[in-house]
């Protein structure tokens, strides 16, 4: 019986890895700059956390939920999402207190699971990139937050991405605008779609981005959320929108746009991408907003709070298509072919000096025959071979060969063990 | 109700984190000098891998699995460990075809699951540094395995660390020892620990790592396996002892380093850390050896293979006693306060040109008081502080204060936004 990966899963192998590392690391450079510091809390947590975070009717913890009882009876589930758990850590550690400097700047990166259907880019082990900043209510909060996700897509040189914002305003806004919709919709209650029917009773304004064309037809004459800001959110977000202009930041103001998840209040945004070889039509690689009651929902203090998401496996698909250059990898400096088991202890002293000195470096575990150690090297796609038999190990010294233009340069052992970075400058 | 994390879980805050990207960051900076690449594996995989490769009654199956049926009926089990997953991913993913160079050399780092009773420094989530090298049976494969670890450990300023060794032999030898075993025991039965009674069973061999006080004297007259090995081994191990003399590399040679797990083949090492600051008695913080079966065990072609694991909480204690100035953090370069409405485009302009440098710059997104910022500056341990208000706007410039020795510069917006590091150079 052959042994499989579980369904929805992926294995990243060599080559694929080494774009995923080259990724984070640069988004934990970025993330330093902007004084914003990683928290990783646990795979999984209590199956109520989410339940209560996301809702108990939702789609995510209803179908989708990696849910079981661990053998102590405890209800556990993996984690859907990130926010859940960032925010239950900032209550159980106290982050609020007066200890740590507001507002509390946090990211996050790994794996999430959700049991859906896998399709082309959706697995049941997933990966984000979250963002979460605990404690200013002051919309510059909302711009550094924006201006992050902006630069950060920038500076991992992706293209063609739109952003697309919006407020939801305060909780009686959005009861206003929920009624107001409820209303709007209850006459066309019979032509919306199966979904939107639903929707209509739960949380109309998950209508507003439905995709059917029907219901996109009644969308566009039903009222504007815009028409029922309160002055508060008006100021807040204008200030949000004055600061970008100011920035030279594109935006545009996307009144269908209303988020998914019941906790978001305020400024919300979207960072889109249109790109034809990957996506038929605009697809979202990073989605945010403020949710300044979820803090309190968990039993904390009252606190304001906003923050991202990225999907990696998305923003992955992307950077491979628009900026494959990114990745390209490097061979070993080094390939160091032998011949005889009296240069075995001499290849793995210089293997061992060199590697000190930061020099990626290839040797033959196997040793083969020279013939194969060097079509070896090749495939490796080393810049520089050294070879070392009998007389070498007496002579204390090689010839090393560039494999890219095949001149050759008599080196002696205890340069290398020296300073070979500088020698190897010289050769160049 | 309040939310809290599982038992036997952690959240790894800021400053935590910190140190942890940074122990990461230095091993897969090492693994790449060494050409070991990284490898990710499922969190979760079928649990039929695991009661295969760690055997149905051993502890970690029988009572420590996080194991459960997902919504589709598939039993699947939380990785209790990282070489389960990776030889079935070897083997799924065709590793061993012609077109991937042999050793296939791998790394992982991830956390792992097991359902124990938590104490310190021993979580149900806890964390794994992994490596694995497939193809190679010639003993410098060893030798390089083992300088790996060793250089590892020495490259993070590891202090006191012991190195033992011990090599299995081949099936037939540890068949002729397990015989020996259980005939040198058998007649002291009664005299065992009850879990050595029961090992004498299942795994006498596990006699041997014993640390009852009474087993322990038993095993000091218990026949020794190096008299049971045969030449081939005894050759390769020799080889493997040579090379760590000519490397200068101090290992002691333990008879009764069996390691726990079944798969293990040929030579076996641990290495071992006395720190009286740490633990009572020698711990071990890196652990592996020789499995030349195991890929075929998991329906993979005959493939020798060897690796180690490293406990990374464990790791993460030893460096923290033995080292901590390693994990000494940095301050913002700037911080910059800022007076007013009007000067809010400017500061958020400026930190952004500074950030695109690399500068890792703080501000108020709270926009609290003058004298609230300053104190945040501080807090923050910022080398400098940058202070605006509408005159410094008008002007394009503002002071620059030095927060160690109180040095003031004035410093214009266009020099900072054209070169801020020659400039802060020129200033130092």
């Amino acid at each position: 019986m052959k042994l499989q990966k579980p369904k929805g899963t992926v294995d990243i192998l060599p080559g694929e890895s080494n774009r995923w590392q080259y990724v984070e690391t640069e988004v934990r450079n970025f993330m330093d700059l902007y004084d914003f510091n990683e928290i990783r809390t646990p795979i999984f947590e209590q199956y109520e956390l989410f339940a209560r975070s996301s809702g108990e009717s939702s789609d995510v913890v209803s179908k989708e939920m990696y849910d079981f009882f661990d053998k102590g009876n405890r209800h556990i589930a993996l984690r859907p999402e990130g926010t859940a758990g960032t925010v239950r850590s900032y209550v159980e550690n106290k982050l609020y207190a007066p200890e740590h400097e507001k507002p509390v700047k946090l990211f996050y990166i790994g794996p999430m699971f959700r049991y859906e259907r896998p399709q082309a880019g959706r697995q049941r082990q997933f990966h984000q990139i979250g963002v979460e900043a605990f404690g200013a209510t002051h919309p510059m909060q909302d711009v550094e937050i924006i201006l992050l996700a902006h630069d950060l897509l920038q500076k991992l040189n992706v293209q063609n991405f739109e952003l697309h914002l919006n407020s939801l305003g305060n909780a009686e806004v959005r009861k206003n605008y929920h009624e107001a919709l409820v209303n709007y919709f209850e006459p066309f209650k019979d032509e919306l779609s199966d979904d939107s029917k639903q929707r209509l009773q739960v949380n109309p304004l998950r209508i507003l981005d439905s995709k059917d064309k029907r219901d996109q037809e009644l969308v566009a004459d039903a009222p504007k959320l815009r028409d029922y800001l309160d002055d508060e959110t008006n100021q807040h977000f204008g200030f949000v929108l004055s600061m970008l202009d100011e920035l030279g930041i594109n935006y545009q103001i996307d009144d269908n746009l209303v988020r998914g998840l019941d906790y978001y209040t305020g400024t919300i945004f979207e960072f889109m991408i249109e790109d034809k070889n990957l996506w038929q039509s605009k697809s979202t690689v990073l989605a945010g907003g403020r949710y300044d009651k979820l803090v309190e929902e968990f039993s904390g203090p009252e606190t304001p709070a906003i923050g991202f998401g990225i999907g990696f496996e998305r923003l992955m698909l992307v950077l491979q298509q628009q900026n494959p250059e990114m990745f390209a990898t490097e061979g070993p400096e080094i390939y160091i072919a032998n011949v005889g088991d009296n240069s075995v202890a001499t290849v793995l002293k210089l293997a061992r000096s060199l590697r000190n000195q930061r020099i990626k470096v290839v040797f033959d575990v196997s040793q083969r025959k020279l013939k194969n150690q060097f079509k070896s090297a090749d495939r490796h796609q080393a810049k520089y071979i050294l070879t070392i038999g009998d007389q070498e190990v007496e002579k204390q010294a090689a010839t090393l060969k560039n494999l890219e233009d095949g001149s050759q340069t008599v080196v002696d052992f205890k340069s290398l063990n020296k300073n070979a970075l500088q020698l190897l400058k010289e050769i160049n």
